[in-house]
């Protein structure tokens, strides 16, 4: 199966004083990827009543971006927890890999704001993306 | 009597492929010194019931900044109304201005979503800052 | 002739603890339009040998966004002046206008970061645009 | 020895809707904290004539930050190889831990953008930091 890949633009808000993409911008790349993975498995955050906070992140930096590139990032399920899962990103620039990462989210009650169980219609949709 | 100043210095998450400050960073500065200006009123507005959205912002650029410099905002009241009061910020860089700007923030019910009287303490307190 | 119009969506990143969009995550969303406006004239920045800083912006917040909302932004030339232009933006939520913007761009020469005139291309792209 | 400990203000921008710091904001105290580090050792990264891009990120949030919190970022170096070096920041909010990361730079010659050994002086103060 193919996995979700979302396109974006570096814009030049991402970049910085070295020519290159700010670490941290592509993170916003990484959300806009995210939130469209999860509207494509019918599970739109903002329709979940609960909250999902991330609690980890990390990310390698293999090549430099710069405003005006078009970069794909492939989105796919790398763990689904009882409470959390884990998204892993890989970014290319024309067929080459740019970057990668992984993000863990973790479902909290949004009174609590303790851990919950992932509802059932997330964890499968995750589970078989 | 002096004006109120924050001291601050850019980053270099606050910069661009130019080489000098992306034009929305200053405004994170702005914020920054809006807030600590209110606090010096002792009307933060982390203890406001009310919401404070922003409804109209305008800045201009005089002199480039950048990764280092240390910038002193002067923050002064331009206008207190009903429902709103605007905010002028004088930026400096070795005491020669370097940016100027306005922001102005509306009350708002948190509930309605709606304008409503600004609180007299904090009417007051900008009237006689 | 129909406005040059740039569709974007509001991101979690782009929202605050008010639950709505933070007043300067729209530049981000104007700087996208402004770019891709400018790449719909065959004049991209990043083509362009000269420096191009923002001097001046200000913008209208006139509803709230939110997380997800599809925005359209208009992109029209407002002025051309010898050395720098203003675009207008207006965004528009389901048909409302929510926000309208204006920024003003000065062409400088990188090495002396002084104004000069805007390329012959570039003035008349925007003057017949 | 003590560590190096850099203070800051969680701020309105650094939030998104759930009401508490969005993960991204995060890295913009770390930066803060990253380049006042190196300052206090006697090597500030604008005086250095090379280029630091960070090629690995990760982060855990343990707490939640809200607008307004001041926190305390503890840097201390993890390791020093011979084209990079990594620091590691833990962040408390009123003494208890609620963030704690790791951050790679790697030093790069500015025209090539090839890896080169870190300058001895930098080093060295890493080292004995």
């Amino acid at each position: 199966m193919q996995p979700f890949v979302w396109e974006s633009r570096i814009r030049f808000v991402d970049t910085d004083a070295s020519g290159r993409i700010h670490y941290t911008a592509l993170f916003r790349h990484f959300e806009a990827a995210e939130f469209e993975f999860l509207r494509s498995l019918g599970c739109s955050y903002v329709t979940l009543e609960e909250g999902y906070p991330r609690v980890h992140v990390e990310c390698d930096y293999l090549a430099a971006l710069r405003c005006d590139d078009t970069i794909s990032t492939a989105v796919t399920v790398d763990r689904v927890g009882g409470t959390s899962f884990t998204l892993a990103f890989s970014v290319s620039l024309e067929g080459r890999q740019a970057a990668k990462g992984k993000i863990t989210v973790v479902c909290i009650d949004r009174e609590t704001q303790r851990p919950r169980p992932l509802p059932d219609r997330l964890s499968e949709s995750l589970r078989t993306s």
